[in-house]
């Protein structure tokens, strides 16, 4: 596997715009895209387990009942949720999309992300789609993934290049995350291309395994959105022998398709709203997967923590504390914590006990923007990795006045 | 009930006091309390439910086990929790302050707060124990209530006064809360002390009752601390016909110690770490009381629900959105959201979905320092209210180097 250049638009037959439309005031953030196939997709998506859910949800979710998809619609500036009208909304963004790209509009995904609860107005995405539609080239992944930013510091676009049967097969995609990221059985925006040839029933299957232990591994800030969805659109173009079981190629695919989503997550998380520091945890010697899992994302949410590492403070006792509520039979007392980066390593507490160790060299390591919190549990063959952010003002000035 | 002046030394028998010991290098904050009853107590306590618990937890169940205690020994600066020699210093505590206020070691509640995984030093306790309890007079409620803050910014008393069968009965505490509060099944530190004349296991009843609604129900940043505590000490001075069942009297007591309750919670949660905003969360019409208690908790505990009241912004999107997150069954399209404080109400969404209201009253309403955010469900009887503060710039900075 091959990590190559480039995002929703690297595989075979994709291209991709944005931009400014109206719906953002600020005239320099682009805020609307389109993704379009040539031919008609198998599908898969995973949405937000959010009982709030935004229209484009409802939409998308029906649209792509029956695996096929063939060109995404997305604006950024508004959420199009808790609305009376979002679903008629999003349908008309449907129609509008269908007419400018000539898709049939049971093929279109929707989506939007933004200020919920604001009436969305379709009018400036209505008179800018033929415009839109005009400029979609294989190129145009990176504005595509500028369009869907909201308060990214940074647009998040990664491709991979597996073989199979003999044909280079790509996957690229774009997301976006930053704040109310929280994933719950999906996640943030994140569109997925492939021309791998697959059927929807095994593209359903390989996103659904990747995205437990990937996009649903991701906290920035604890608050599940509204709006979060994960889907990909695969259009068989690499004409490699149709996947339609769990063989090889399967698994190969599903391997690419899970380092394709271990850059985003991190990409995400690196990127959470303030974030001076990407923070990776990892579980191993756990008991059991799901209290790897729960640890691992227990500490990478726990506020403490997050405002520890802003400071660079090796504050490991916080760590210990949210291990100790976090549910599930364990035992904390065969416990060990490591503090980790490019700077070095340092073991903290032993056995559920804090040791003697060099807060100077804690201070070093700590101070680096990618941080490793490892803990070896000492009680089973079970590991688990989830990624988050440190708690900086910057993420309290973003959210004291997001509206304005 | 009556409301009184005083804390912890309000019922009649009680004394205390509190002196900087040197535990804490500020020599202006006091961080060594001790709490007497002239005479042996019925007590009764509740704990944290986190897995890692000070040795404090450990010594203080064993000797509360047999219902009785009758002095309290407190320090700040030092958690004593994750390290190897906890319960040895814990009881070390007990020794230096059963020999110093002339009590049997095992009637003796300890209990530490402050940094975890750091050896605590008895020595400044051993030699200031005796000065301590020189000091220990019926005034000495509010020294007490002073050593036992960390980051707290006001020292948290309240005294109520009940009458049962013809005799006045007092009920009086102190706490403390500030940061790492998320209590589950027990809270931060709180001291109560009453001379009422009841049973440890009507004491024990009463206590349990009333936690799961008030102590249980605060949110500071969601981080469940290892040394929660809430310990409650009776000595029957009041010479009330002894209250051995759920009687009238044991109605009355229960009552007022709910009332005391609420009062210290609404303290520690107005007074968390950096808050400028006291948020209380009333949820009704609920179809079940745990769902009435998740949603109240979800909200209150948010980020981005914290740090839109911090913005005093009006961003209720994001109320419904930790709604839709909480667990359980309940519809969402019949849920109406209300802000309010002393300058009005105003209604933000109806049936789930956004409606027409006033920014300019919404933010006049959200710039005072007490917000009650209403949730009428409209499904249901039950009921639930949960506390908790805004989310800051100054928690960020409390919290981003909290050891130095």
């Amino acid at each position: 596997m091959t990590y190559i250049n480039g995002g929703v638009t690297a595989a075979k037959g994709f291209t991709a715009s944005g931009i400014h439309c109206g719906i953002r005031k600020n005239q320099t953030k682009k805020d609307l895209a389109m993704i379009k196939s040539d031919v008609r997709c198998n599908a898969a998506a995973v949405y937000t387990q959010n009982k709030v859910y935004g229209a484009p949800i409802t939409v998308t979710r029906e649209n792509i009942s029956d695996g096929f998809a063939q060109a995404v619609i997305v604006n950024s500036g508004n959420a199009n949720t808790c609305n009376a009208d979002g679903v008629e909304k999003a349908e008309m963004m449907c129609d509008i999309a269908a007419k400018a790209l000539g898709v049939d509009k049971t093929d279109i995904i929707v989506a939007s992300t933004g200020v919920i609860g604001m009436t969305l107005d379709v009018t400036p995405i209505a008179e800018s789609a033929d415009k839109l539609a005009s400029q979609m080239n294989p190129d145009g992944g990176t504005d595509a993934a500028e369009a869907i930013m909201t308060t990214d510091t940074i647009s998040k676009e990664v491709a991979v290049e597996i073989e199979l049967s003999g044909k280079t097969v790509t996957i690229g995609a774009c997301c976006k995350g930053s704040g109310m990221i929280h994933p719950n059985m999906a996640t943030m925006l994140c569109f997925i291309t492939t021309d791998c040839a697959i059927s929807s029933a095994m593209l359903q299957k390989a996103l659904s395994s990747v995205v437990k232990d990937t996009f649903n591994m991701i906290s920035v800030d604890g608050d599940t959105s509204t709006n979060d969805m994960v889907c990909i659109m695969a259009n068989g173009k690499a004409e490699n022998t149709v996947i339609t079981e769990e063989n090889a190629d399967y698994e190969n695919f599903r391997v690419a398709l899970f380092a394709l989503s271990v850059k985003l997550s991190r990409l995400i998380a690196g990127d959470g709203e303030g974030a001076q520091r990407l923070l990776e945890c990892k579980v191993t010697g756990a008991p059991a997967e799901k209290t790897a899992k729960d640890i691992a994302k227990s500490i990478i949410c726990s506020s403490l923590v997050k405002t520890a590492m802003f400071g660079s403070d090796a504050n490991w006792g916080r760590i210990l504390c949210a291990i100790g509520y976090t549910p599930g039979d364990f035992y904390v007392d065969c416990i060990d914590v490591y503090l980790s980066s490019r700077m070095g390593t340092v073991k903290v507490c032993e056995k559920g006990f804090g040791i003697e160790f060099s807060e100077d060299k804690a201070k070093e390591i700590l101070l680096e923007d990618e941080i490793n919190l490892l803990i070896e549990m000492n009680q089973g063959d079970y590991e688990a990795t989830a990624w988050g952010c440190d708690l900086t003002y910057d993420y309290v000035k973003i959210n004291g006045d997001y509206r304005t």
